[in-house]
């Protein structure tokens, strides 16, 4: 009986903004009969260039929301929060928390041959090493160069995912990774994959791209299988997207992101 | 008595980060003697895609701060700040609130002469429209023709003050503006004095740029001496600066602004 009343309890998903729309887009496509809970924090997005400290504060705060409203799981889908505060998020909860740094470290240390995997996120993923750390724990043979990329957020929430602009800034960031001859690229941010166009462009087809999100999506199945929780729910899924500032402008990027409409965001307070 | 006890206090500026450092500097050029305290909500920036309500909540919990240090004025050297919550802040306070727009909008109905004026800031700023409505209050003929530029903060605090990048995103912003015949131009948002150079090169000769920053260290210099609370001291003045998060990226990118090293930066909680 506890269990039945666990498969119908919602996923929880957070991100300072929009960007971890892209991890609850393959989570619908993967998972279509799970109700969905998304908080972007976006009276406070980027969580970035913030401290680790700050991160944490809020990371906490996200994560209390989410938990009060009953979810079984919980995906912190920004990679920041992931590499600083995962395993605060961790302590004394009884349900499952997973980031996204770590189905994206085993992806990356399955596809590369020549075990030199380029990571590129937000100057706090980065600085963090978090993507390092699991790839090295995985196999300590792989050598893993970061470069973070501070206008690849704008750019892609601009909507300038294919212009001139963008494909200069992609090269003078991915030119010094492709020189060290990478096999394999972690797209370390949530809103890297809108921008995959002109990255595959620039890096070039020898290199494997691996979008943490899609990993993500599937190490949630994993989980939801191996707890027995998965919905049982012959429908699809609802989803309830809440944000902590201007509902109007989530809206229109995230529209942007998930390519459809986007209902049923509500605004919030802390 | 009172009046000299005044002269002494500090004046209190405050911004959502770092871009206010440009008004910071014009006011040490002018006033050289005034202690100045400022205030980098680095923990919330930036203000500017974010909504009036939370605007004027973020810069109500400024002022506070600032108050409770005994200033004796305010400066709120953000535009977005100044375009949104201005009349807020300056209910209930006894000491003179200042914003940028005003002392902006002045100038550039000052030289203006086919009375077409272009401003260029932050999502928010362009949006409340605060820049129009004071242009207009003082010459309802001036036509005013707003243009956000979102890649112009990034740009500047990745130090892309002059690379084709910037040049480019300059030339898709501005080139409309040029095409509408303006002769003015207001800079609206305190970081884009630093790319004043690919501003000036894109936009013309033909246009005069207004520096909100340098216009609103007159309009404090002014207030001060109509006041009579300039600071009487024979030294120059001492600073010190508050930021709510990173300090060290504070002083790395208020480095770049100031063009000089940046000492006396303290971390405070909300």
């Amino acid at each position: 009986m506890v269990k039945i009343e666990k498969m119908k309890r919602p996923i929880g998903i957070f991100d300072s903004g929009v960007g971890g729309l892209t991890v609850f887009k393959e989570l619908t496509n993967l998972l279509p009969r799970e109700d969905i809970i998304y908080l972007g924090d976006t009276a406070r997005i980027p969580y970035g260039t913030r401290s680790p400290k700050t991160i944490i504060k809020y990371s906490l705060e996200n994560t209390k929301f989410l938990l009060s409203q009953g979810i079984k799981v919980l995906v912190v889908a920004c990679n920041t929060s992931s590499a600083v505060s995962l395993p605060h998020l961790q302590q004394e909860n009884e349900i499952p928390i997973l980031g996204v740094i770590e189905p994206g470290a085993r992806r990356a240390s399955e596809v590369t041959q020549n075990k030199k995997v380029g990571v590129i996120g937000t100057e706090a993923t980065v600085k963090s090493r978090a993507y390092e750390r699991a790839i090295q724990g995985i196999d300590p043979q792989i050598k893993v160069v970061g470069q973070h990329c501070p206008l690849f957020v704008p750019l892609a929430e601009e909507g300038w995912i294919d212009n001139q602009v963008t494909r200069l800034t992609v090269q003078s960031y991915l030119l010094p990774l492709r020189e060290k001859m990478i096999d394999t690229l972690v797209l370390g941010c949530t809103h890297y994959p809108l921008l995959e166009g002109v990255i595959r462009e620039i890096i070039g087809d020898g290199v494997c791209l691996v979008n943490s999100a899609k990993e993500t999506a599937k190490e949630v199945k994993r989980i939801l299988d191996e707890e027995d929780i998965t919905s049982q729910g012959d429908s699809n899924g609802s989803y309830k997207f809440y944000v902590t500032d201007n509902a109007e402008r989530f809206i229109k990027v995230g529209e942007i992101f998930l390519g459809r409409e986007l209902k049923g965001v509500e605004e919030i307070e802390w």
